[in-house]
C-alpha cells in the first residue's frame, strides 16, 4: 500500500463507483478495503520490467491463500518466449496484451505432483480421477491466484485475467510441457499500464441480487436488472461507444455455442489431458 | 489494514514462516502483502457479532474481484437459522465453527440468474449446459471469496473455507432453496478467533515446485518433497501432537474413494441440480 493510499478513492466514492446509484449501507473501511475496490482489469501494458523479486512476492501472496486439505493441488508457469506468446495470444483470439506485458503467468490446475507423490510412495492415489479432485484444484488455483492479483495491485501493478486460454487447452499444454494431470486454467498479465489504460472502475450488480440471506430468493431481480442495465449502458458509453445493456452483453457471450469460441469441448479436452472426471 | 499493521511481521518472518528453510528471494513488499502472507485458516469462532455492515463490505469486496466477461456468475447467501447451520455442519462431518462463527456464507456457483435473463429476453443462452461455464461460475465464486476473505482479514477478523459442503450439495441447496443451475461451492466461516485459535502460519511447499519457468519441471521435485515433510512433520508435532509428513497426509486425504467422503458423487449430484456438464 506504500505510496498508494494516497490515490486511493473515499469510501462514498468507491462504493458508487462499483454499484452507481444501487450503493449498499455504508460498512467497515480501510485502505486495503479501498484497494480491493479500485480494481480494474487493464488490456495495455507499457513494457517497463517489473522490480527483481516481484515474481517471487506475488507466488509466496499466491501460495498463502488457503488450500483444500493443504493439498497445494496448483501451480504456475511463467511464459518468456516471445514464440510462446504469440501462441497464447492467439489461442486467446488475438489479445495483444499477452504479447505485451512483462510478466504473463499460467495458473495451472495440478494433480500431477499428487500423483507422482503416490506412485513414488506406492500408493496410487484413488482420488485423483474424481471430478471432484478437478474442481478443488481449479478452486485453490483461482484462489492463489486472486491473492497475487491483490499484492500486485498493492504495488501499482495492473492485471487481466486470460480466461480464453481455454479456448484451447491442449495446445497451451503442448506450449508449456505440461504432463498428463495439469491443465492451464487461465492465464494472468501483470504490468505497468500504458496511459489512458486503466479505465474506468466497471459496475457491477446491485448486491440485492447476489447476496441471499437464508434462502436463495430471485424475486428483487428483475428491478435490478433493468436498473443495472441503464448503469451499464451508460458505462459503455463513456468508455467503449457502445452503448449495449448488460442484457445484450451476456446474450451474446454465451447465447449460442459458437461464442463459446471452442470452450464447448473443454470436456473432451480434459479428458485427453489426464482429467477422467469421474 | 488501520491497527493491524503494528502486528504484522517482518518479510523475514513472514517468509521463514511460510517457507522454513526454504526462503525465496526477497523481492517487494508491503503491509498488504505482508497481511496476506500471514493468513491462516481459524477453526474456533468467539460468539461476538461483527460490526454492523460488515457482510456488506465483504460482498462489496467479492464483487470487486474479475468476474469472466463480466458474467457475474456467482451468488452468495448467508446462513443464520441454528437449524440450517447445523445442517451445514453435519454435511460438513461435524465441524463445530459452522455453529459458532457469527457469519456463514456460502458462495455459489450461478447461473440461474443468466438463464432467467435468458428466458425473460426470450433467448435461451445455449452455452449455458456446458463444463466450462459451470467452471467459469466455480472460478468466479472462488475469485470474489478470496476477495472477501483478504477485506475480512483486513478487519482482524478470521475466516475458514468449508470445501466439505460438497459431500452432500444436494442437501445444501435443499435447505438454502437452491434453484436448478445454482451449487455450493463452499462454505465460509468469519468472525473473532478464540484465544490460540490462530495458531501459526502453515509452511508451503517450496516455490521451486511451484513455480515454473517457460516450460514445466518436476525435476526439483522429489528433494524438495523430502524437504518440505521434515517441515510439515516439526510443524504438526508443534500444533497438533501427530508428525505427520506431507506426504502421509495427502495419502490420507486422497488416497482412497472412501476418503472423499460422498465427493466421488459429484458428477451426478451437479447433473441433478441442472448442470449438464456438457
Amino acid at each position: 500500500m506504500d505510496g498508494m493510499t494516497s490515490r486511493l478513492p473515499t469510501q462514498p466514492a468507491a462504493l458508487a463507483a462499483r454499484y452507481g446509484a444501487a450503493v449498499p449501507p455504508a460498512g467497515p473501511w480501510n485502505a486495503m478495503i479501498a484497494a480491493l475496490l479500485d480494481h480494474r482489469s487493464v488490456r495495455g501494458y507499457r513494457p517497463d520490467p517489473l522490480p527483481p523479486g516481484t515474481l517471487e512476492t506475488l507466488v509466496a501472496a499466491a501460495q498463502s491463500a488457503a488450500t483444500s486439505s493443504n493439498l497445494q493441488t496448483w501451480s504456475v508457469v511463467t511464459v518468456e518466449d516471445p514464440a510462446a506468446r504469440a501462441v497464447m495470444a492467439e489461442v486467446a483470439g488475438g489479445q495483444k496484451h499477452i504479447q505485451e506485458c512483462p510478466l504473463f503467468m499460467v495458473f495451472l490446475a495440478d494433480v500431477s505432483r499428487n500423483e507422482r507423490l503416490g506412485e513414488a510412495e506406492g500408493k496410487p492415489l484413488e482420488g485423483l480421477p474424481y471430478l471432484e479432485t478437478f474442481l478443488v484444484a481449479a478452486i485453490d488455483a483461482a484462489l492463489a491466484a486472486q491473492n497475487a492479483v491483490v499484492a500486485a495491485e498493492s504495488l501499482g501493478l495492473s492485471t487481466v485475467y486470460i480466461g480464453a486460454l481455454r479456448n484451447d487447452p491442449l495446445k497451451v499444454a503442448e506450449v508449456l510441457g505440461l504432463p498428463p494431470g495439469v491443465m492451464g486454467v487461465f492465464g494472468l498479465c501483470v504490468g505497468y499500464p500504458k496511459p489512458r489504460a486503466e479505465g474506468e472502475v466497471k459496475p457491477r450488480l446491485p448486491q440485492g441480487v447476489v447476496l441471499h440471506r437464508g434462502r436463495y430468493d430471485a424475486g428483487p431481480e428483475p428491478t435490478a436488472r433493468a436498473a443495472y442495465d441503464a448503469e451499464m449502458s451508460a458505462f459503455s458509453q463513456r468508455n467503449e461507444m457502445a452503448a449495449d445493456s448488460w442484457t445484450q452483453r451476456v446474450i451474446a457471450r454465451i447465447g449460442t455455442v459458437r461464442a463459446l469460441r471452442g470452450r464447448d469441448r473443454l470436456a473432451a479436452a480434459l479428458q485427453a489431458m489426464g482429467f477422467p472426471l469421474r
